[in-house]
């Protein structure tokens, strides 16, 4: 799998897959990240014309940098939800790489415990996807399962509580106890979750809407609630 | 100028600007939001074949449907601080129209007061950030101004808290009381705040960082600050 851009190209050499090969561009050979990361392993550079990395890349997003890297390592998905205090999100059919990656990137920053996306109708973990997450996906734990429902069922038998995002809940983001392990589903934009989904929760949660446009960008609704459920922990951390 | 894209296009008939004239392929003039808006309004549909409309649209990502609309209606940025409880959200530089479209996005939906672009080194309300926004900006207040430090100055004096988001901020997101008027500022991704403008605000916040890679997309710490922003002024009125 060759990926490219400097964040991506970057976090592959500190993540765990290894990095086979790296092209770069004149400009971007000098870069000092660049020259710290291939002095810290045995990887060779080749020094190539920027036509050369858009065409190993296959797109014009590289930033002069490209890789060849293991395939994805992906993880167990049941050990996702071991911990006590566990934070799963799981992507029902998120389909655009530029979401997936947005939510893969705000998950690792926030220390969730992994990212859990279905085999079929959802983007897997592409370049454009470590390119989107800003080269998150290298650290987070991120598995694929063969149905959500089938998850969320044996997440909830191992103790967890499932929340599902949908506009059209009753309790707002903020009302409930998120301690303990937790999994969040976020449906695709279109269509939200699916309704043998949204069954599998315990709740379903929203986020409250002012404006004249009723729904936010699945990535940016996800962060919110991510970061909401963190805070909310270390408040109901503090007192007790 | 020409938008493009379902969003978009419906929002600028819900919106403030005159849509003129509307091209629409043989399968989106059927949709039925395109079919009320035209009926509710005076506007000639033309119609077109997909590469004409992007033609018209300069962009593949038109979904079969561009418009013709009056240029943006730009609003007055220091009545934006004018409300009691006004939350305008400032972008200083911030060039990517998707993070600023995705911003104006969250901003309309938190129900803030407007935002605030520097006329030099930032993306304007291009069709592109139309799209990004999914036709927020077409209801959500939004003004340039020459200097962002100076409307910051003007936002003091008016009352007004002003607050930057900042990764190597001393105080988290959720420390302050955020009632009365408040200004928000977010950085460019790769730069943050410029000096005179961290110098410029009350006080620098941050979220907290768990992961590995220390640095969130902007829309997605943007959208994180608004609702933090909501929340903690609707949990400080409950009680008092």
């Amino acid at each position: 799998m060759v990926i490219y851009g400097r964040n991506p190209v970057r976090e592959a050499f500190r993540g765990r897959r290894k990095v086979l090969r790296v092209w770069a561009t004149r400009a971007t050979e000098r870069e000092s990240w660049l020259s710290e990361a291939l002095r810290d392993s045995a990887v060779d550079l080749t020094r190539a014309e920027p036509d050369e990395v858009e065409a190993l890349a296959a797109t014009r997003e590289h930033q002069g940098v490209c890789a060849e890297v293991e395939p994805y390592p992906y993880a167990n998905a049941r050990q996702l939800y071991a911990p006590d205090d566990a934070l799963v999100i799981v992507l029902d059919e998120i389909q655009d790489p530029h979401n997936v990656g947005a939510l893969a990137r705000v998950a690792e920053c926030a220390g969730a415990s992994g990212l859990v996306l279905p085999e079929r109708r959802s983007a897997e973990i592409t370049p454009a996807v470590c390119k989107a997450s800003a080269g998150a996906v290298e650290h987070l734990p991120v598995a694929r399962v063969p149905t959500v429902a089938d998850y969320l069922a044996g997440a909830k038998q191992a103790g967890a509580w499932i929340y599902g995002a949908a506009g059209e809940a009753d309790t707002l983001y903020d009302a409930p106890d998120y301690r303990g392990k937790v999994v969040l589903v976020m449906g695709s934009e279109g269509k939200g979750l699916r309704q043998r989904v949204a069954d599998s929760c315990d709740a379903l949660i929203r986020l409250p809407m002012a404006g004249k446009i009723q729904s936010l960008n699945v990535a940016t609704a996800g962060a919110v609630l991510i970061y909401e459920i963190l805070q909310n922990r270390l408040q109901r951390q503090g007192p007790s």
